[in-house]
C-alpha cells in the first residue's frame, strides 16, 4: 500500500530514530520522566519544534509546548500531542509515535502554507508513565488542574515531585486548569492486537477504559507439608488458585458483551513461601478495565460470590475485595469521533471504534477539551517491552489522519 | 488418665521449661544450631546429663553423647535421641522432647538401679532442622558416614560449615560411620493431627516417608492487561492455577490409597508480578512425601500428563517436572516396631502404626542400626511455631514406652 501524503514518513522515521538513540546504553528502550536521558530527548524535541516553526514553552505542569499561532486568537487552541518517556525497559513507540506525528502535522501545515483559525499546540506531557514517584499522567493531571497537591512531596532518587517539575523547568506551586483547548487528539499504539489481527489501519478510540484495583487476601493456615493429610488442609495457595480461574472466567464472560471488559491478576504473593509448609496466605492485586460501569459492578459482585463459595470449600478466609483504587472509564468526544472517523474515509485508511484498555493523556484532556484518540497497529500488540514495534508506514498514515482531522476541526 | 509411671513426669516438665527459657526472647522459641544460645541449651543438657550419671562427649560430628556403660562391653551400644534446635520461631517440643525423653529413660534406670547388658548413649544430633547452611540432619548423617564432605565448605554468618561444627567441639576433618549401635529409638512429636483425631497416645512408625522435591516451571506471555483481550492472552499464572489444583487432586487420590502420600506447592513465584502486565512467568516448587515408591511414580506421570494437557489448553510452555532433590522412604526395623507395640501393650498406652510424613534424624540411623520411632500427639498437629504443644503426660508416658523398650531391646 503507497499513498501520496502531505506528511513525511521520512521525517517521521528520523525523529523515532534519534530519540530511539537518547536511551540508557544498557537497557534499551529506556528514558524515564526526570532523568537527564529525559531532558536530552527533550532538547532534541524543542530544536525540532522550533525548527518547525514552533514557539517553545514549559508550562507550570513540566510539559512541553510548541505553538504555531492561528489567525484568529479568539478561536482558542486545537492541541496535539502524548508523551516521550517510557517505562524501564520500554519501546520506541509508546507515547514518542504521538508526540512526533504531532510535530509532523505543523511541519506539514507550515510547509503547505496552510494557516490555521485555532493557534496549534504539540505537547510533549511529563510523566505519562508511572514514575519514580509511583504515579502516572503528571504533565496532563497538571494541565487539567487535577494533580493532587499532595503528590508533590512524593520523594524518589533524591528529589521530591515538586522538585522533579522544577528539574523540567515546570512551576509546581502554580496550578492552573487551561480552558482555552478546543479540541485534543493524540495518536498512540493500539499496545494491543486486535487492529492488527483485523488488518486495520486506525482504530478510532470510543473511550478509554476505566483502571480499577483491587486486593484479595486468601487466610488459610500453616501446617507442616510432610505431615499434615491431603483431607485437614486449609491452604491458602489452593483456594488463591480458584480466585485465579473465577476471575479468568467471570471477565472472559464480560469481554463477551459489548464493551471492553478486561480482569487480570497482575500481583500474587504467597506465605511463608517455603518448600515445607503449607501455603498460609495469598496476596492478589487484579487490574479490572471496563468501559461501562455496569460491566465492573457485575463482575465484582459475581467474584464477591464465588469468594464466599472458594472460602466455604477450603475452610479459609476471604475478606471481602478491597478497592485499592478506581478511576471510572473516560468517554472521548462525539463530534471528535465522528471528525476522526471522515479523516480515515478521506485518506482511505482502513478503520474501526474501540474503546482504549490503557490509560493515556488524552483521559485528562477529556476533562477540559473535546478529545479524540487514533489507534495504529503494533506488531503482535507487544508494547512495554523492546520488542515493542510499529511499521512506519503505519504511523504516516496515523499523520495523515490526524492532520485531516486537524483541517476539519479548524472549521468547526 | 493417671498411670504409676517409674519415669518422673516433672523432671520432664522442669527440662523442657529450662529448654525454653534459653531462647531468642524477641522470638520464642528460636534456638538455631551453630548459635551461641544452642551452646547454652546444651551446657544445661551436659550438666543434666552428668547429674544423671552420664559421661558426656562432643563426637566428630558434633553430636552431644552421654554414655552409661553396660555389663556386656561386647554387646554394643542401645541409643536414644532427638535434637535439640528450632527452626526460627518453633516450638518447644519438636526434638527437645525426643532429647529430654531419652535423658529421663537413663535417670529412671539409675534410680531404679537396672543395669543393661548394652551401653546405652542418650544423644543430642547437631542440626536436625535446616540449619543457616540450608542442609539438615548434619549430627546423623555425620554420625552414619554419610554427610557429604563439600557441605563443610558452605558459609552463614561469617562462618563456614566446618567451623560451625567445631564451634559445638566436633572434629568436621573426621567422619566416621559408627557399627556398635544395635538399636536406636527416637521419641517425636507428630507434627500431624492423626493421634490427637484417634484419641492414641502412641504411633510406632513403620517408615520416615521419602521427600522429593521437583520444580516446575510455565512460562506464557507479558502482554499489556489493559489492552490484551482475555481470549488472547498466554497467562502463566492462569495455567499455573490449574497445576496447583491438579497437585492437590492427584495428591488427594493417592492419600487414599494406603501408605502416606502428600503433596505440597510450597514456593510459587511470579513474573513480572506488576499489576498492569498479564504475568509471563511462575516458578512453582513441589514437596512430595511417599511412604511409597510406587506412589511417586505414578504422582509424577499422572502430573506430567496433566501439565501437558494444561500448557496445550492455555498457549504456554510448561517443562516437564525437575527433580531438585530425591530421598526415597526410610522403613523402620521389624524388630524394633515389634518391641514398641509390646511396650506400649505392656504401658497401656493407645497405640497404632504410622509412618513419618516428616524427616528425622532416625532416618539416618537407620543406614547403621535397627531403628524405631514413637510418636506422641501434638495439639491441632500444629509444629514448627510458637503454639506447638504437647501435654506432659502425654510426653512422659511416651518415656514410658521407651523406657520399656530399652529393657526389652536389652534382652534381644
Ligand atoms: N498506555 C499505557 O500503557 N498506560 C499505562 C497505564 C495502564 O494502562 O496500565
Ligand atoms: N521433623 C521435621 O520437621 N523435619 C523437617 C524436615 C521436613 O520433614 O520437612
Amino acid at each position: 500500500m503507497s499513498r501520496n501524503l502531505a506528511v513525511s514518513a521520512e521525517r517521521i522515521a528520523a525523529d523515532i530514530d534519534a530519540l530511539a538513540a537518547i536511551t540508557d546504553p544498557d537497557r534499551p528502550w529506556t528514558r524515564r520522566a526526570f532523568s537527564d536521558l529525559f531532558l536530552e530527548g527533550r532538547a532534541y524535541l524543542e530544536r525540532e519544534f522550533r525548527a518547525a516553526g514552533l514557539e517553545t514553552r514549559i508550562d507550570t505542569a513540566g510539559n512541553l509546548i510548541g505553538r504555531r499561532i492561528g489567525k484568529n486568537r479568539s478561536a482558542g487552541t486545537i492541541m496535539l500531542g502524548s508523551h516521550s518517556d517510557t517505562v524501564p525497559d520500554g519501546g520506541r513507540f509508546d507515547g514518542i509515535a504521538g508526540v512526533v506525528v504531532a510535530l509532523e502535522v505543523a511541519r506539514a501545515l507550515a510547509e503547505a502554507g496552510i494557516e490555521l483559525e485555532h493557534d496549534l499546540e504539540v505537547t510533549d506531557f511529563l510523566a505519562e508513565e508511572v514514575s519514580i514517584f509511583g504515579v502516572s499522567c503528571i504533565g496532563s493531571r497538571g494541565m487539567a488542574g487535577i494533580r493532587p497537591d499532595e503528590w508533590l512531596g512524593r520523594t524518589a532518587e533524591g528529589m521530591t515531585l515538586a522538585e522533579g517539575i522544577e528539574k523540567v523547568g515546570g512551576t509546581p506551586a502554580l496550578q492552573i486548569a487551561r480552558d482555552d483547548i478546543r479540541a485534543f487528539l493524540e495518536l498512540h499504539i493500539e499496545q494491543g492486537p486486535v487492529l492488527e489481527g483485523e488488518k486495520l489501519d486506525i482504530g478510532v478510540v470510543t473511550a478509554i477504559a476505566g483502571i480499577t484495583r483491587v486486593e484479595i487476601i486468601v487466610e488459610g493456615r500453616a501446617d507442616h507439608a510432610g505431615t499434615t493429610p491431603m483431607g485437614r488442609r486449609a491452604d491458602a495457595l489452593g483456594a488463591a488458585a480458584h480466585v485465579v480461574l473465577a476471575v479468568e472466567t467471570l471477565a472472559g464472560e464480560l469481554a463477551a458483551t459489548p464493551g471492553h471488559f478486561a480482569a487480570t491478576t497482575g500481583e500474587f504473593e504467597m506465605w511463608p513461601n517455603a518448600a515445607n509448609v503449607v501455603p498460609s496466605k495469598v496476596r492478589m492485586l487484579l487490574d479490572i478495565r471496563s468501559e461501562h460501569r455496569d460491566d465492573l459492578g457485575e463482575f465484582l459482585s459475581a467474584l464477591s460470590s464465588c469468594l464466599e463459595g472458594i472460602a466455604l470449600d477450603h475452610g479459609v478466609a476471604i475478606a471481602p475485595p478491597r478497592l485499592v483504587s478506581d478511576n471510572p472509564a473516560m468517554p472521548m468526544d462525539t463530534l471528535v469521533m465522528a471528525t476522526l472517523d471522515a479523516a480515515c474515509e478521506t485518506t482511505g485508511a482502513g478503520h474501526r471504534r474501540m474503546a482504549s484498555g490503557a490509560g493515556h493523556d488524552a483521559a485528562f484532556m477529556a476533562r477540559i477539551a473535546k478529545a479524540g484518540m487514533v489507534f495504529i497497529s503494533c506488531r503482535e500488540g507487544r508494547s512495554h517491552a523492546p520488542e515493542e514495534f510499529a511499521e512506519n508506514a503505519d504511523i504516516a498514515l496515523g499523520a495523515e489522519v490526524l492532520l485531516e482531522a486537524v483541517k476539519r476541526l479548524d472549521m468547526e
